[in-house]
């Protein structure tokens, strides 16, 4: 295990420098939304989407430089949903792994702007892959799967329904539903955006679809569960915040220890499809196990 | 010009029609989010940009089905702007086109959102033309201009130098920069996106973004001068607001004179530039000169 967090420790580093390599160079007129972009991305994180797109694509036999790209893409839209997240109309956080929040670090204007200058410059990075391979089917396929689980249909779309039931009890099928969507959408985009531009083919891709929905699933369950259990010293932001914020979360419908039970049995699920699929992506396994012993 | 008019307002509603079409359905959790884009896109407006993109693709001989994406998708980007413009953050408006704007309707989160949601719904939209064409990399061109004109060297881009200067006196290197990014890009987008789809020449797309730009700021200009001369009941917005606002804008810069003698010039320019093309689209010459006489 300590040689696995290396690994994650080096693969962060990695994913770290690509998507560096894609933001804007601070100069010009618009210097000041350039400044809010990067201290947005700039500002830490797990890394998570990058890298499991980049392990999907080396499991499937993807070598070239063609996924950087998208792998800046899939941060940019995280990084976007976050900042948009943390506005005073919505969560109203003043700080996110430590740090001032964008619209505290820029103001609420130039974090909204910063939020929409992200979601859409991904695309554009993203599109940066066209000319990087002669397949622009296969780009423009990752086009879609990108912005179909971003949108109403996938990431966005389970925001709204949080934000929506804000402070109202949730039945079980709507926190279900706003797990798969809000937390899940995006890690199934950089899981299959992976297969895909590694030349899966589609059935191979439909089953790393359905590994990344146990991935997602196990990674939203935990969060909570951390909410609970962890420190703000450890965790990097506030915790017992869904409770402070009378929020229905899978901990509080179903116990502290059937969650932790659900994201062991989600991990072994996701680690069982990894098996079914032809490759062998020996660090793919132990981020899977590493999400659930995961202390932030 | 009658005959013009009428022209104008069975365009609009084609544009309409097939904007509307790609639409999602107000059905399922995410209703509300349905619900808020829906209303922000039927809440009118001029249709200029999927107007111009389709005579400019029918100019270079386009017929198929394939710009239809696209024109819906370069109307959700504008309404995505107006959409977070409007916000109390931005320009605290709380009418447009004489009804009540998104934040006002839905909420402030809500609307924060919905500007969202139109914004990668765009490119979603747009990827549809993939499956409508066995030319991958001509979509994937439209995407690239689509994302590259919207972002931070495009709209957003001026949006941000506008917002950071409010309240300042502007000087008329920034006030270029802010018409050129603002207005302008997404213009150049509309046009440029025609061109491309309808299989024009590299040569010929740099023509008509040179008509665009002209189109662009002449259009920017016309709104300045309405401002001052024309009235809420015409206009279906306050008028008088950039004064109210202390904004620096054209009119006030160079006169309301010079404004309108220039507004007639670059509307000169950009027909010189199309009769300079190939193709003959009598409709687009009349949008054009439209467009300089416009009183809304």
């Amino acid at each position: 295990m300590e040689n696995a967090k290396e690994r994650l420790a080096q693969a962060v580093k990695e994913a770290e420098e690509i998507v560096y390599s894609y933001l804007p160079a601070e100069e010009g007129h618009q210097k000041t939304i350039f400044e809010a972009m990067n201290y947005s991305v700039k500002a830490g994180g797990k890394r998570l989407r990058p890298i499991l797109m980049r392990e999907v694509y080396r499991l499937f036999g993807g070598q070239g430089k063609e996924i950087e790209p998208l792998m800046a893409a899939i941060e940019m839209i995280h990084t976007s949903s976050l900042i948009h997240d943390d506005l005073p109309c919505m969560d109203n956080d003043e700080y996110r792994r430590g740090k001032k929040t964008t619209w505290v670090a820029y103001g609420y204007d130039m974090a909204v702007l910063a939020g929409d200058a992200l979601l859409i410059y991904a695309i554009e990075t993203a599109a940066k892959a066209f000319a990087m391979t002669p397949d622009a089917a296969k780009v423009g396929r990752c086009i879609q799967i990108l912005s179909e689980k971003t949108g109403i249909y996938g990431m966005i779309g389970g925001q709204t329904v949080d934000v929506e039931l804000t402070n109202q009890p949730i039945p079980k099928d709507k926190l279900d539903f706003i797990y798969r969507l809000k937390t899940g959408a995006l890690l199934e985009a950089s899981m299959v955006i992976g297969a895909v531009m590694a030349g899966a083919s589609k059935a191979e891709c439909g089953t790393v679809e359905r590994m990344a929905a146990a991935i997602g699933l196990a990674f939203q369950i935990q969060d909570d569960i951390l909410d609970v259990t962890s420190s703000q010293e450890v965790l990097g932001k506030p915790v017992l915040s869904d409770e402070k914020n009378n929020k229905t979360t899978y901990v509080t419908l179903e116990g502290i220890e059937k969650s932790k039970h659900d994201v062991k049995q989600l991990s072994e699920t996701a680690v069982d499809i990894l098996y079914s699929l032809p490759g062998k992506n020996e660090f793919l396994e132990e981020l899977i196990e590493m999400l659930v012993s995961r202390e932030k």
